[in-house]
């Protein structure tokens, strides 16, 4: 089943998507048959969010037969939701439908039946759950299948209320939409398998700085439009071979995502919603592609009256309600040269694989790596920001008071640069480690948005009471506000003859002096982003 | 007794300072006589390091008898060094001179003969000290006037070893360098007189939102050299009149001490050296004058061989052994437009102040204000840093471990931007508040280098159990990677109706969602500089 006819199947069900809200949805026939030539890129429906973090993987080797990687990979989150309860009532589809508003709210799983009207307002994807009122689900966990989950299934369980009548029974296994996703390296560690999102094994982040890709694909016919809304709107278009008139460019940027280390600060606090990532939604690599500011002068954006106007990029991956992706920038960001923001189609020196926006993608080097929009297809210069669900409803910065019932996201400052970071990646923790000469090496990596470069890793192996400074740093030459890129480094460590563990603590110093925080407690927020306190892990050593 | 007699007088004493190692050192007549044209300046020996902090004070208004501020301004400690001891033995100069070298190093103090050979490594301001061997001390205090503390007094005295004969007594009390001071607002806190240093009453800070100034001069001739080392050496030369060729812009910038809540550091953890400020090392003002990057081009200096050069400013004032003050910050960050990096000559709308650089100055926005060199005269492009003490053997980072021992200064980064900062100012530290209808109001500043502006403050009532987002912010209006105002805030803090005292937690959050570190212990470092840790206080409440 094509994502069209998903989408069309959809809207038969029901016509209330005629009346989406979001004002980016504009399926006419022209983009469509646009789309159906493209289908290599396009399929990957609604991943551009989380696996705009996949850079790339770590194989121009042969996968190894890691016993716990395999573990890692298997997705054994089965969901167990739906099943058929004889000690529930029965309800008719056309029963069901009824409920459609906010004051009661039923939806449609399988054989179950739901009412989830107190659960509306801590729905982590917002206002887009209101699309499937008193009609199933399953369409939209089909694309969106990271609800897939024990815990969710758990959550969707315990507000059952009976069963669907089973002559109202449809099958939305429609699971076609993914069938022509590339081969994947079976060594990365998947956290969600559709869409796909997965993180890098720590310990072969630090094999290599610039992290290999592992797909290549031949170039093919693309445009992005550019759109400048001042006054009269005016746009110009320009296929890849015309956006070669401006000079091309390198910039050897990492890319993470917002919530990278998330799982220490939903461990070591309290529960936060989002992808559980350890520190493997961060990679490095070689952009190369023309300077947005470039293309932006060249179509006449000065600058005159730029405060507060914005740069929406858009993908042309379209997610449930087909909508596409999209998320904006500061204008003022967009044409300050140092930030090094490129329309790229090269990685590590080849043409981008589709994981990574093939043919062309927005590289916002320092920015978290959601703004770094894959498939980019248009860009907006505008006085509103993106009126995306994930650039309104996500990505913002809350206190740690906040709740998912006091947030106000209009009013709470977007993420348009990341903050100080660290990571050791080898040892892991509950390794065992051998010392050698009365010393245990450790590596890892660090990192800094904004254009700061890591000036120093230090190294705790003793809960604080002494650091040691990492000696070995490996990272780009650009200069401090033109940095990007991570740092690899390598600390040595001295250990007692007769101890037989060690607690490290890895914390990082940047070129605007800024260090971690301690502890993640106050820094924690309801979605788990940002969360670079010092990383801490235990080992065990032998002499 | 004039500056010039007092070196003459000091190299007579002894010949040697003809071999001084600084390389600045160009004592000719042509510069004395262009010295004497323009001693209105020059008087302030030595005090751009520390009082390049002061920006102004805070005095159209008339002065407040406060008395807790009137005790701060006495300058009280005094010191008692130096008196004669009847239990020791006594030297002649003769035997006290053949002390001079690293194995033996002996020092006068008015009737005091010290061995302080062991002390030298140790000596805050390095191998300067290497310029009194064998001799009286009393001519560098009597020029870096903050030795005269009770603590280094007392230091000092633990290391007498005997009394000067009284035949070989002189007069050093030559005080006549200071004579012609400004008068300054009497509610300063002086931390040191000579030279003046002085912090702001953390209450006086917030009142104005940019800092008001206190003295006007009239403008007076002026030259700046430029001079760019790169094979052939290029010298050009511009008067004030001359600088006016370029166009004039105004940045509204705080300048903050890297050493500013030093005190903190000091209290919370263990000693430190420096000047013990409190949180009053910073103020807010707009500057005015030409772009250091518009100068720079003129004189023919581009993109091109840029990595890795350095642009060293040079002010007049000239420390006890005759080396002018200056400092460098990289080539790169110099020609960055972002950074708005100026060459100004008015302060909020007037001409600069004496103590604040008359008539032109360097500003270099969100770095530490002793790259701002005051009373500039040239500006060198090196492949060089400055030589200068102030620049190898001080203002860089070390991590909490580094000793005075075992820090590596030619290694270790210089610091060059400031991280995120915050400071609760009104109430004080014990202060009894108000409370009106269950809220408590407070007051302080938020501040962060590099361009980043605050978005956020965060104020804990329960030692970080919760956090209330402060409402208003007063800022400057440009925008995140070129704002260096800082940020004026108030939040109200519910308190409960039996609660009698609080303790209250501020912590800010920048552009690059950088935020504080919980406590000094893992920043601290032997110069305690980089104090940013959570601002901490405890007050009675009143209902």
């Amino acid at each position: 089943m094509s994502l069209k006819n998903i989408l069309l199947r959809t809207i038969n069900q029901k016509n209330k998507y005629i009346n989406l809200a979001a004002t980016a949805v504009k399926i006419n026939q022209e983009q469509y048959n646009y789309r159906e030539q493209n289908r290599q890129y396009r399929k990957t429906v609604a991943t551009a969010l989380f696996s705009s973090v996949l850079i790339g993987t770590v194989l121009a080797e042969k996968s190894k037969n890691e016993s716990k990687g395999k573990d890692k990979n298997k997705d054994d989150n089965i969901c167990e939701a739906g099943e058929r309860r004889p000690d529930l009532p029965t309800y008719r589809a056309e029963e069901v439908s009824k409920h459609d508003s906010v004051e009661s709210f039923w939806v449609i799983y399988k054989n179950g039946v739901y009412d989830v009207t107190s659960f509306l307002p801590s729905h982590p994807g917002g206002d887009q759950i209101m699309n499937a009122g008193g009609l199933s689900i399953e369409p939209f966990w089909n694309v969106y299948g990271m609800h897939k989950t024990k815990d969710i299934c758990a959550l969707l369980e315990s507000y059952r209320i009976g069963n669907l009548h089973e002559d109202d029974m449809m099958d939305h296994s429609g699971d076609e939409l993914w069938v022509k996703e590339p081969s994947r390296d079976k060594r990365l560690i998947v956290k969600t398998s559709k869409p796909f999102n997965a993180e890098i094994p720590a310990k072969l982040q630090v094999e290599h700085f610039d992290t290999p890709k592992y797909v290549e694909l031949d170039s093919s016919q693309h445009r992005v439009r550019v759109t400048i809304e001042n006054g009269e709107t005016v746009t110009r278009e320009f296929s890849l071979q015309q956006l070669d008139m401006f000079p091309r460019t390198q910039v050897r940027a990492a890319l993470m995502c917002a919530g990278n280390r998330r799982s220490e600060m939903n461990e070591q606090v309290k529960p936060v919603k989002g992808i559980s990532w350890q520190g493997g939604a961060i990679s490095n690599a070689v952009w190369e592609g023309v300077l947005l500011v470039d293309v932006l002068r060249a179509c006449g954006v000065d600058n005159t009256d730029v405060a507060g106007k914005h740069v929406i990029f858009t993908g042309s991956d379209i997610d449930a309600t087909g909508v596409n992706f999209s998320t904006s920038i500061p204008l003022e960001q967009a044409l300050n040269p140092s930030n090094r923001i490129l329309l790229a189609t090269h990685m590590n020196g080849a043409v981008l694989p589709p994981d990574h926006g093939h043919p062309l993608r927005a590289v916002v080097p320092g920015a978290p790596a959601v703004r770094s929009v894959k498939w980019l297809e248009s860009i907006t210069i505008s006085k509103d920001e993106s009126s995306s669900h994930w650039h309104q409803k996500d990505y913002r910065s809350f206190n740690a008071s906040k709740t998912w019932e006091t947030a106000d996201f209009a009013t709470a400052p977007p993420i348009y640069s990341l903050p100080v970071t660290s990571a050791i990646c080898d040892p892991a923790n509950g390794d065992t480690v051998v010392a050698k000469n009365g010393v245990v090496e450790i590596r890892g990596y660090a990192y800094s948005g904004g254009g700061a470069k890591i000036l120093r890793v230090d190294i705790s192996p003793d809960c604080g009471e002494t650091w040691v400074q990492a000696e070995e740093m490996q990272t780009d030459d650009a200069p401090p506000q033109q940095h990007y890129s991570w740092t690899l480094w390598t600390a040595r460590i001295p250990v007692r003859k007769e101890q037989k563990e060690i607690e490290l603590w890895a914390k990082a110093t940047d070129s605007n002096f800024n260090t971690q925080p301690e502890k993640f407690d106050d820094i924690w927020n309801i979605r788990g982003l940002l969360s670079n306190a010092y990383h801490r892990i235990k080992v065990q050593i032998k002499h």
